[in-house]
């Protein structure tokens, strides 16, 4: 163990000062709408601030090398910093007098989860409910410029190679340096937020809760201002404008950026995007067909619903529409099982994601051949290039620990007294950073009602699944503590 | 499409005339009880029998090659025939009369899965229970010769480097002959029996039921001849003898030989026997704790059948002597889980197996240190040699595909209507070859009350289950009916 805690601690600090900046702005719109929540945000604020300021001027030296364990540390220790400042808000002014509840819904929020413990949104102030949105749109962001820029430099989750564009000529590349990535994704990510905020606005909602709707939707959090979620808005018009922008925001920024820059060629060629809007057309297409084969009614309303809830869950957002519980044991299975799906890698929806199945189902074809003719090298291509084994290996691998953490997570849940259904729901949609699931995690319910331990396990599972499970994993493993 | 169906007529027709002829024999045994099955299943043996001698007939050649895709096809076809003709006994003799009910009954039997249709198994013909128990041993005796003999020739289930010995000097494989070996493996299989059916005999079990119990335990099928199991019993001397000879019949059949022989070390230097026989002290301690803790009483009752329910849905036999869905949820979600667990390859036993277990777990710690080390290359080892990257891949891609099935699976139970914890380990435990389940598939039910096709559903995952997947499902892949 040969930390160099002078750098680790500096990232530290002035990601905590922002962060406390951004407590403080949610503090100031408090006290313009004159609610009793102002002060205790400021406090919070102002703490996390000089809790930044307090590792800032731990040893300052400007230009320390940072190693990748210590790439580990700085990102594991900024989600669980960030997760417990942020509870600090909800804490302080009382709106949850539980310190695991406050805790929950703050990861939640960073997390981009959207899992709620709050059973009345709307008696929530102002200040709160900004905070609650913009706790997401700061994870949002914060996880695009991880997964595009500093995962594939740890080696976290065995995408690099898709979020990070093939190995080919640098032109290929969105940009190589890392500051110049990430502003042009920063300017696209506040760019599309813009657009929608101005569109939820044009179509009746009010700027404040265009605003958190917006937030919500781009970073693909879910938590909505109201109780009802979007459902509360009777506009078709506002439920496909949702439904698009958490399928856009579900996509590859680098792939938007193309788009932006009407390359579209290049959006095509990339395997996953493609991948992604046949799932998007072909799926959407049979859940409707079963949903209005079961139940007969009006076409459209049933394609809408169908649309967004499938958008909300394979986006990770979890915003609500219809309770698709309500459409029977089938499609109920359904929406379970898209609680495995997630959207692109290197956008802001968690999840295992299309690439990762993409992997698998491709290389399970080419097992078969693999078997028929053990003597051939039969290799697994994606975007034209030759996946190396070891990639492949650690995609295989990822997809197995997922999974066994959902199972690991279940038992817990369920030694606590809770039914399976809800149990392996709750594990899923919190690992996968969705929001709502089956059971009594579904559509109409929260988390407000489960044991403490439950609601523990379930911010832990929310920043495991956040960043990829092996950037926490590895933290549990000795050859991470291993001297060289 | 270049199959040579000669010789494939031809292994299959000398089958069907011993299949035949254990049918045959069970009619024997009905005629020495004066059952009115008698007539029924002579009848079904002698159909069964000239279905042989038609398939033998048709072109004989005596010295035909058979090449892989046609060793695929028999496989697949021997079970298919096998279940097919294994459901007469029960169609003809009017016990049921759902053809669907016969064919899942059947591939149950011969799949050592143990999952029934029948309420009132008491009121069955003897000579009908006798051949339940008797499709059963044909079946467990047929997947060792499978397994152990001619999987490693086809390259299914990755294992082969693990049922076959690892590939060092010719003194450590069992028998370098394939007849041989089989004929060895035979003897082993038909000594064992014989032992289980002197001391259950010894216990006070007729000598009736004692070769059923038998027959059901060394193949680990599970069918039993009362309705209420091995409960039925109430003897701790029987209880504790089919628990300890299910775990022995979980044991690969190569390390048992080695136990006959004397060969202690080399027993201990099998990874997976060593790591069964950790699995099998650590979690019978464990859930024997929680069971106490949960369900205070006399400890050893809890002891036994926690040891019992444990190597009784381990070895996937699923014989019952006590409810382990009323120990509450969490123990019942461990028992759902050791459904996917399933005992050593190239014994009797179904499910996934300790040794992919094993590779999954090793590997992911690796992958840990592969990560820290992206440059190094560390490879698994399994019984102190290197595991080829080719049939790593070849097991996760199994583990995957394995939860895969289960997945689609249960969404076909759900769109049937029936509930997620039914569905899940009803999949499970047919796909794993067990028997009971939990929720409406647990130890007090049976299979008879679902939809036809939930029935024929469940027999074609027994099926693929019991042949490793891959024989199966490579039947259903392009690259298997492509000339070349």
């Amino acid at each position: 163990m040969r930390f160099n805690f002078q750098p680790i601690s500096n990232v530290l600090g002035v990601l905590m000062i922002i962060f406390g900046m951004s407590i403080l702005l949610c503090g100031g719109v408090a006290l313009y709408y004159g609610g009793n929540d102002s002060e205790p945000i400021i406090k919070a604020g102002l703490l996390t601030f000089f809790f930044g300021v307090l590792l800032l001027t731990y040893k300052f030296r400007s230009s320390a090398q940072i190693n990748k364990k210590e790439g580990y540390l700085i990102v594991a220790l900024a989600w669980l910093f960030m997760g417990f400042f942020g509870a600090l808000p909800y804490y302080i002014s009382g709106v949850t007098p539980l310190f695991a509840d406050a805790v929950f819904e703050s990861v939640s929020g960073l997390t981009t989860t959207g899992a709620s413990i709050f059973s009345d949104i709307e008696a929530l102030p102002n200040g709160i409910l900004l905070w609650r949105s913009l706790s997401q749109w700061i994870g949002g962001m914060g996880i695009v410029v991880l997964t595009i820029a500093l995962f594939p430099l740890l080696g976290i989750g065995g995408i690099e190679l898709f979020v990070a564009e093939s190995p080919g000529p640098t032109a290929d590349k969105l940009h190589p340096r890392i500051k110049e990535t990430a502003k042009r994704l920063w300017l696209l990510y506040f760019g599309i937020t813009v657009v929608l905020i101005i569109l939820l606005w044009l179509e009746g909602m009010s700027l404040f809760d265009s605003i958190n709707h917006a937030f919500a939707t781009i970073s693909t959090g879910g938590f909505s201002t109201k109780n009802t979620s979007v459902a509360f808005y009777d506009s078709a018009a506002i439920h496909y404008t949702i439904a698009v922008f958490m399928l856009i925001s579900g996509t590859n920024f680098t792939v938007l950026y193309y788009g932006y820059k009407r390359y579209f060629k290049k959006m095509w060629y990339n395997d996953e995007f493609r991948y992604y809007l046949y799932f998007i057309i072909t799926t959407t297409f049979i859940i409707t067909s079963l949903v209005h084969y079961l139940h007969p009614g009006d076409l459209e309303k049933n394609f809408r619903d169908t649309l967004f809830q499938f958008a909300s869950i394979v986006s990770t957002t979890g915003f609500i529409t219809y309770d698709y519980t309500t459409w029977g044991n089938g499609i109920t299975m359904i929406f379970f099982l898209l609680l495995f799906s997630g959207a692109c890698a290197g956008s802001t929806a968690g999840g295992i994601k299309i690439i990762r199945h993409t992997v698998f189902v491709k290389n399970t074809f080419l097992e078969f051949r693999r078997i028929l003719h053990p003597r051939a090298i039969i290799r697994l291509k994606i975007n034209k290039e030759i996946v190396p084994p070891r990639i492949l290996t650690h995609i295989l691998v990822f997809l197995l620990v997922y999974l066994l953490v959902i199972v690991l997570g279940s038992l817990i849940m369920m030694f606590l007294g809770i039914d399976m259904p809800t149990s392996l729901s709750m594990v899923a949609t919190t690992l996968g950073n969705v929001g709502p699931g089956i059971g009594l995690v579904g559509p109409p319910y929260n988390f407000g009602n489960f044991p403490d331990l439950a609601k523990w396990t379930c911010s832990f599972l929310m920043i495991i699944g956040r960043l990829e499970l092996f950037t926490i994993l590895i933290l549990f493993s000795r050859s991470f503590w291993r001297t060289n």
